[in-house]
């Protein structure tokens, strides 16, 4: 059975990515995301038939070509990998180019937490954010997303874009008519602004911490397109879109030497350590990252995963 | 022939590292810092009679113990390893426990570009800076270190601790009797605030990007203290100095795949097209992470460094 061009294998795959991330909160890059998806199947910017194919190898690091494949089955294949190559060799490395948008880096780091390994995962994509200094779009946002496995499951989960805000928050603001609770952008004049509808109407995003996030943004581009030698984003300025992106995939196991729960207690402790300080007016818990999520899924696992009713038409009749 | 306890080979590597922090423009780090170095090694807190010792290792994967010696000759020699490891399986890391202050993050980085290898290092340090909604320090800053190497010596390196700013820029701003360019900490009432003064009188200062700093702090702190199996920002809470800190060194190798300027191409498009957006006012020159320190390093290797004449007083007569 194919469906749409997926055969049944590879569509099961997607769909379990698609509705975990729904599961654990993450709305935009789940269900919501569906029909975008489709349309860009049916337009030809991901390809369902290919499968990623490993180009060149050395030890530990091989370098993979995603051939504009659908990017979650891609970056699950190349982070699988990198967990198969970390049983070997303490760590392993897996640089993927000519990929598409993986939707939620967070879904790869979980991979290897739930293997037991440390991960940590980059992207790069179009330009979509402006250097600290420059008023255009000239970066990616270009997610890190780094995952320390804990045995109960509850992993710690970085999964960071190198914007202050996501076009999301920004809506999800904006629809409050409510301003950002720090500068978020520039509006339309090259001024920063708190005001989300200043961003998102002519204006651009601020890179997080300004100067540093702009710098993080410019090293993750060229780490994934220099170990995947695949394009920067310089080269996906033309298409100003997500395809033929490059990733790379780290996966590292000390368990050999330091146990199965070896993250354990230093999760423990450094968890009840931020939960305890003195807080800010208004705040009541501090979250480790990625304890957000273990709650969200926890509550949708009990409870039944929340779905947009127009999602859920719109879906129902593709 | 022995300096302070290092024997002539160790005093060799330590005194050029520093002089090399001073060459590239990082005096912070560089000669400014040899009395406090001294200081230290008279307490007791740096030892310089031990060696950094192989505890355990997995193929690319090695944990180290610095056995509490001078970080840079511990961080130097663990660097040295994982690009060694490179070599022989595309990329290696080192995990070191039990280490002190490496001073300048960016010489490890360097160590591995003039290698050829993409370098990643990430240290720990002792809570210095408020998680996101806590008013208390809990995280350390963290420095996180990417480097990508150019064939001509001209290396992007990104340096980045995890606090908005360091210390030694508040003063600069205090001495200077300017506020902050952007929001930098808390005032001794928990306030937000752009006054270097009141941040170093009694505050605290802020997690770079805000949430985003603090997360990055809590990951990084985790993956080095599980990985080395050794101290995190919360066991460093007691001494509140960097010693018995925990490191990781990654290098990254694809030169078999890639070719020996990899990574030029991708350097030279991403400078070029950051340099040619429209810029904010007062904006002459967009850098690439590095760049300013390749620019000092040139300019003090042509007209010689400049030196603090108080400091190299006291270092003639320590």
């Amino acid at each position: 059975m194919s469906l749409k061009g997926f055969e049944s294998e590879k569509a099961e795959i997607a769909s379990t990515i698609i509705a975990d991330n729904s599961c654990d909160g993450v709305y935009s890059h789940g269900l919501n995301r569906f029909p975008v998806i489709i349309k860009l199947v049916d337009e030809g910017v991901i390809n369902p038939h290919t499968q990623p194919v490993k180009l060149n190898s050395m030890g530990a690091l091989e370098q993979w070509d995603g051939q504009l494949g659908f990017g979650p089955i891609n970056a699950s294949i190349a982070m699988n990998r990198a967990v198969e190559l970390s049983g070997e060799y303490g760590l392993g490395c897996v640089a993927l180019k000519n990929t598409t948008h993986w939707l939620r880096g967070g879904t790869y780091g979980l991979i290897s937490a739930n293997a037991g390994c440390i991960g940590i995962c980059m992207t790069n994509t179009f330009p979509n954010m402006p250097p600290w200094g420059g008023t255009e779009s000239r970066l990616g946002n270009n997610p890190l997303i780094i995952s320390i496995p804990q045995k109960n499951g509850r992993h710690v989960l970085l999964d960071m874009a190198q914007s202050q805000f996501s076009f999301g928050k920004l809506q999800t603001y904006s629809l409050a008519g409510k301003r950002l609770p720090v500068m978020g952008g520039y509006d339309a004049d090259g001024d920063i602004t708190d005001d989300p509808n200043a961003i998102l109407n002519g204006g651009e995003v601020l890179p997080m911490g300004f100067w540093k996030g702009s710098g993080l943004s410019i090293a993750i581009d060229m780490v994934v397109s220099a170990l995947s030698v695949g394009r920067s984003t310089f080269d996906l300025r033309i298409d100003r879109q997500d395809t033929g992106i490059s990733q790379v995939f780290i996966a590292i196991n000390p368990v050999a030497y330091a146990g199965k729960d070896y993250a354990d207690t230093y999760i423990a402790n450094m968890s009840e350590y931020i939960k305890t300080t003195s807080k800010m007016a208004g705040v009541s818990d501090i979250l480790y990252p990625g304890e957000r999520v273990v709650k969200e899924r926890e509550v949708n696992l009990r409870d039944g995963i929340p779905v947009n009713p127009e999602i859920w038409e719109t879906v129902l009749k593709i």
